[in-house]
């Protein structure tokens, strides 16, 4: 009664192993872990149920994972997962965003029950789906225990994407060319900025004839005209109009494995100043993906970008990147390297980036971005789509 | 250089003051919104960027809400919200995802500068975009203020709707079941899930000849086979199988706004226990909003279901519903009511549910729900679409 999971049962037990060794090495008896990216990447899980609150607990001395969940959801670890019926352990339903009482109240009765709740505990205490409720509910149940934050200690180690994770996020990337190829098609004078979402997302899901498409960490982003001196906005019903910039932001997902991409599109004649400065994106970009190798770190990628577009007078203060893969919305950022000053993680084989140069100026904007693989050769991007504003006139 | 808010100003403004009456009353001098929705509801801050921490602060004595943001985001801020740029605070984006810093530690700064720091703190302790990374930096940044939990103070202000709220969730429930019907439509044997999404996801969001749709909190939940013995799993690149069942959970939203709905399709001819148990189920649900209406409590309502339902020796041990309309991701649930055993809140005109009584066993179930919304003469559902199970023979 098992759905087919995307990797061999060798690859789960390479990464547990892996976490365990993270575990020690921080002085960690037990991981609390709450990201629900995490909690795939350890044990398979997948269902749309962290908006109740959910865990999978790993103790540094052996043994299965234990899911802890809503006891509707158990039925998807029993479906999803390779863990034994013991190790899926369900709350009962008045638990859910109930007054006075809290699922962490019971989860920390399953670790004491379980001889889990002493030691050093590490937990997630910047994931999205740990609230502040939860640590208070985890802390008062479990009064043996001494609580460590275990920072991005899975994302760590997913930095490091396995050949059959790279396979999954090159067939991200055809889904992504696919539908930033029918997003720029579908935006025209007069079209509804709704329709041509809905003919990104068509294309985003239904995918490639050998291979469907899966929801995406972020939905597209599409800020148009003014609103593309910021990079967060979504769609409307208002149309596309002639003379106006439309970014869009989207990506391709195969199995949660992510393939990101921006693009901007005019309808017309655009301004010199966005031409100019599409130029000069592409070539700092190209520089910065020229320069990314093993070896280096994520500061200078950074620098080489920095010192291409200072030419230019072109200034940028916010990252220029960060480490892609595996998610869930709201992010499919890992949350661990950052293509910016000071950052000194050394850039190594199989780690895989979304390189995104955006600038944003008071009323107008542009994107263009690359998500890229680290290969020995240095770095390779995924996708092979025109690097350029794309004009429509 | 404003895009469209949804509503009036003066609904904002009503909201504002019915949120600063409930802070008196629980003793708030400050709240820290950090719950999207809310955020949103407040001061029509649109954008998808709680992926990073922001909030909106609402002073007891008045003054309006100060947005506290991501740098680039701070554009979105002055395209959707009402708010005067001097209440638009970005932090720099050194503070994203970085290690030993968080933007809490900033926002906390900015709160002392404005002499805000002092007094009791209202915080949102079990939202999703609050971690305890920002709890922890926030308690450190302000020592001279006292911490309390706002619990769902805002989503209560929420749970009655305004007449132009409730017309956004009628425009909501005509694209629910655009969507429901293309999606019934879209399976059939040997056509793949993910096909019938990407039909659905077109469906949601090019919506509607006068009007378009937005994303819904939840992607389609499509369990399907043995996976509709669980609610939450989401489709595969598998192909729909005669003599199995399918569960359609989606909604329609318009500017956030949701109106949800369940349906089961089955393909071929359904065992006697699916057909029997939809009509229970149908019996149920029916008598549950023939029953709902001003006055009677959640759990009233829920008891009128369980009897129903227990004459034919159908038990459901988890909630059949909850108060919905305005949300972001995760849920589309607003966090308050729940139409089950215990919650006294009384159902008032206005509210809006959605009634879902899921039945999930060791290896099928079925779900066919309603939203509905409360009126001086009861309940009145949202939808009229065949409240049954769907054979495709």
């Amino acid at each position: 009664m098992t759905q087919n999971r995307p990797f061999e049962q060798t690859e789960y037990d390479t990464r547990l192993a892996a976490t365990r060794k993270r575990m020690a090495a921080a002085g960690l008896d037990l991981l609390v872990i709450t990201d629900p990216a995490n909690m795939n990447y350890i044990s398979g899980y997948d269902g749309w149920s962290f908006y109740t609150p959910q865990c999978l607990v790993v103790a540094l001395d052996g043994g299965q994972p234990i899911w802890i969940g809503r006891g509707i959801d158990a039925g998807g670890a029993r479906v999803t997962t390779f863990l034994d019926a013991d190790n899926i352990v369900p709350y009962s339903d008045d638990y859910v965003q109930a007054e006075g009482r809290h699922p962490m109240d019971y989860t920390a009765e399953v670790l004491v029950a379980r001889g889990l709740g002493r030691g050093v505990i590490g937990l997630e205490m910047d994931s999205y789906y740990f609230s502040p409720m939860a640590y208070e509910a985890l802390k008062a149940g479990l009064p043996e225990g001494t609580f460590k934050d275990s920072g991005q200690l899975v994302n760590w180690v997913r930095s490091i994407k396995s050949s059959a994770e790279i396979e999954m996020m090159r067939k991200a990337a055809q889904l992504v060319e696919i539908a930033m190829r029918a997003g720029i098609d579908a935006i025209e004078p007069g079209v509804r900025q709704c329709d041509a979402v809905a003919t990104i997302y068509q294309a985003q899901i239904a995918g490639h004839p050998d291979f469907g498409g899966d929801y995406t960490s972020l939905v597209p982003m599409l800020p148009t005209g003014v609103g593309t001196s910021t990079p967060h906005l979504t769609w409307s019903d208002d149309v596309f109009v002639s003379g106006e910039a439309t970014i869009l932001e989207i990506a391709g997902a195969h199995r949660h494995y992510h393939c990101p991409m921006s693009r901007t599109v005019f309808l017309g004649t655009p301004p010199t100043k966005l031409t100019d400065t599409a130029k000069v994106v592409v070539e700092g970009l190209s520089a910065a993906l020229d320069f990314a190798k093993p070896g280096v770190t994520c500061g200078e990628v950074e620098a080489v970008w920095r010192t291409t577009v200072a030419k230019y007078g072109l200034v940028k203060d916010s990252r220029i990147g960060y480490s892609t893969g595996l998610n869930y919305p709201p992010d499919w950022g890992e949350h661990t390297m950052s293509l910016r000053p000071g950052d000194d993680s050394v850039v190594q084989v199989d780690m895989t980036f979304h390189m995104i140069p955006g600038i944003w100026k008071d009323d107008w904007g542009i994107e263009i971005s690359e998500c890229f693989h680290v290969t020995e050769q240095g770095a390779r991007p995924f996708c092979a789509f025109p690097r350029e504003l794309t004009v429509k006139t």
